[in-house]
């Protein structure tokens, strides 16, 4: 049994806590509005997250951006104010390679231990503990934190360092994006030229593209299904900055993502704000002339 | 048993006539150099496209591009001289959407029939019968050409004309450049960042990613294998170019496609012809200031 | 005196041809339409090309594209039919660099002359004898047609081949596409920001920027005034076009003007098929959640 | 006579210092490295902004970036803790408009004033009093640096509040690289095709669009000419960068911004951080497999 302190109850966190108390782990949690802690049965409410980190094993971060991750490690009443000499952070939010590699040396610089493990899934697959696990820190945090990860995942896949993992997490997230853009162009020149979407997403998935991705976002972008949302287009756009953040930090000019960017800035501009991110989709479409879903008004 | 001409016999063409022998059919095959004709033993060779067409119930074309279609089917040694009232022309290579329109009118004003059925697949899967078909025309038309798909493929999914199987197929091959566009942004960038590009990879298809397109390119791409090509630069830039065509056909801007575009053409500027189109990615490394290949020369 | 076939008097060919008139050259007209040629009083009007090329010193094409000028030289009634030995066709409209090669290898076949002079300016300019002329051919060509130049314009710059200019004036039109571009870019952020459009348009022309072309179509694109249109989105499109088209002969990547084409598309897609060319900018505003014109409906 | 704190003695500081003295008035002067004070003979070297900006009735700040502008503003040894009440705060070096709104701010609430007041110029023109100034600002604090602007410029533009001020400037940079970028394009076509650079140049600064930009940047591009630099590719690069960190704010894709961004990045990665920044135009080179240079190895 593992003493974790679990921080951020969001719709990614309070199942993965759940799991993490149903594992049969010692779990305590916080979150910034507290009410939220009756969301995991079993767990014990903390205050701050100074105080959940009191003589915990691990303490996981699962917040919305940067910013509350630094807040809640270190500030005032932040993590890093108590978390044990051998204790391990393990960040499983998306967060930037320049924070992975802030924390990294924080945690060191007062002989503590930084994971980073982000997660690629939805609240659902956070549910049925079918989250895909990128874990990255020395060999040996990653496994003293390995019954976190059994707990809430169904496998992982281990990188060098903390600032890596954080860099192939938003790699992924590129990729899911990227996917949505030529998927969407696909679709809309099909929809205008008479072949409908839903049999093409159907050729793609059934001969050399079938991946959960593909038939994820293909089958959402066919039918325009930009809501509700599964992931927002700010929460897109800001993952999409993050890649080219990292690629400016490392000269790599990444002109598929530049283009994500406009689109989802244009969606944004557009008052989209609670689509989801798919809905890049919707500006390829009106560039074509559609409406932005099928079942609105024509544009031109 | 069906009678059918065979028109084209180059990598992918002669092991899809040879398994139409294999599968019992009367097997005509006719190709612009003919000494190829003997790779495809047990079939009878046809000095012209007109004679392998006399009496035939299907004629396969299988050519490098519009031009050669156009000319094998309308030359003065063409296929429509002869084929037969009833008979099936079956296109079943990348065609433009304006040729799979032009053919589909020029058959039925002289009461015969066209089916476009592009395929899927590399010359590997053409000789173990594993190709995908994309046949495109009447019901009646693609359940004639029926033993025709099952000699050679392991699945078809019918659109509605011809027209719409030649977009189908298109926009399949501008979906397998896309991902290798979004490959080489998320490869170079692992790169520079020391993020082992091959760990990318297994992270990608281990988790939500794993199609074959991605399996296959993430690979190449990953090792900077692009040589020898499975399909080369310029054919990946018609493919691309075709796209384009049918956007602008129908009205839609396919930005990405455009990206794609600027991205093959650099690489043939550079002198990589006979590279697999795959190496867009050489030029997407070039840009991160690394060499075109993981051996070749730093640039900077 | 020289004695000049003019064909085509559009827009911009009828002032041309008046100017000739009053130049005191003998002119012979001749126009798809004939009664537009009674808009050049003291023009002999000529019921096809090859009567009004007849005994003609310079036969000028002043057409709308490609297929125009190809059939008006090489049709049935063609002018390459009459036009004398010594004579030279003057291509004045802007054609594609592989047409002005085509067509300088069919006049010197037969022993006839070919200049490409494609001209810089509006109706406006052509009324006002203030064309930029670009001429490209010989030496001697572009001397013996200096006459006609004189009359027309106000200046010219000489290539040294029918090809060269061709692309001179295609690669003119692209950076005035380009300038709206920037243009439209720059004027949408400043309105969102609420910095009056107007004013950072005087700032611009009053400082470094102030070229005509700065001057002309910022005001438009600031004003949102996209009709009534001096120059086409489909005409734009088709010069856009034409130089991708010769970045493809020559292996030349033009990602700006890929950008361009697919604005261009886009507002075609809206049915702003008779706006003006710069409203490529509208699309930009749409992108900003800005409506198309400043008078319509917001977008979002 | 008017006392000015002037803050940053580089390459555009310095001639402007001298042109305060040389104007009459009581110039003090302060930079990181002091011993640059000594190139503004006749005025009085400070050790810290604070002291500089003592009793005087303008400060201004000429500055590298954001951060310095910050330090030596809001810094232990600051301008503010000095600036009188009445005393305005001049900015006249290229910031983001997000720090121009919190320098408005952080003035107001002390009961200071700011003026952001960015020039357009290299430093010949500092040196001639041939700079352009665009300040933003009340009317009256605008009016009362008037002295200033006449010292250094020869024209303003006046815009409505400081950060209008600093947006038109980004929005200027953005034109001018965008223009590099077009010039590339269109110059690196001609080359590919036997068009002599030099006299497209002169086509276009002949004709239409001859501004003082694209005579001067179509020369440099023309002739490659990147070194010496007047404007380096990073500082060009951080312009673009807050071109687009403005769009962000406001939620406009500046999809030719993002194209810039993408080239200037490319320069970077490829060890060019001392070339100018119209070098973009060696990345378009290289993707039409050109020579950075016309007089360096071949690419291809």
């Amino acid at each position: 049994m593992t003493t974790i302190a679990f921080l951020g109850l969001g719709s990614m966190g309070a199942p993965m806590a759940r799991n993490l108390v149903a594992a049969g782990h010692a779990v305590r949690v916080w979150n910034r509005t507290p009410e939220r802690a009756r969301q995991v049965p079993g767990a014990q409410p903390a205050p701050t997250p100074a105080s959940a980190a009191q003589n915990a094993d691990l303490a996981v971060t699962m917040l919305a951006d940067d910013r509350a991750v630094e807040g809640v490690t270190f500030g005032p009443e932040g993590l890093l104010r108590t978390l044990p000499p051998n204790a391990i952070h393990v960040g499983m939010s998306t967060i930037s390679v320049a924070l992975a590699e802030r924390l990294t040396g924080a945690h060191e610089a007062v002989s503590r231990r930084f994971v980073a493990a982000p997660v690629f899934g939805r609240p659902e697959a956070a549910e049925q503990r079918m989250l895909w696990i990128v874990p990255g820190g020395s060999e040996d945090d990653i496994a003293r934190a390995a019954p976190l990860f059994e707990a809430v995942g169904r496998g992982s896949f281990p990188m060098a360092t903390p600032a890596q993992a954080a860099l192939a997490k938003i790699l992924g997230n590129f990729m899911i994006a990227a996917t949505c853009e030529s998927l969407a162009e696909a679709l809309a020149l099909a929809e205008r030229a008479g072949l409908e979407p839903e049999r093409l997403v159907a050729m793609l998935t059934g001969t050399l593209f079938g991946s959960p991705i593909v038939q994820a976002y293909g089958g959402r972008i066919a039918r325009t299904e930009f809501q509700p949302a599964g992931f927002t287009v700010p929460l897109g756009l800001k993952d999409v900055g993050l890649a080219l953040e990292a690629g400016a930090a490392h000269q790599v000019p990444l002109p598929l993502a530049s283009l994500l960017r406009d689109h989802l800035l244009a969606a944004l501009a557009r008052g989209r704000a609670d689509w989801d991110w798919s809905a890049l989709a919707s500006v390829v479409r009106e560039g074509a002339g559609l409406a932005p879903t099928r079942n609105g008004t024509a544009r031109a």
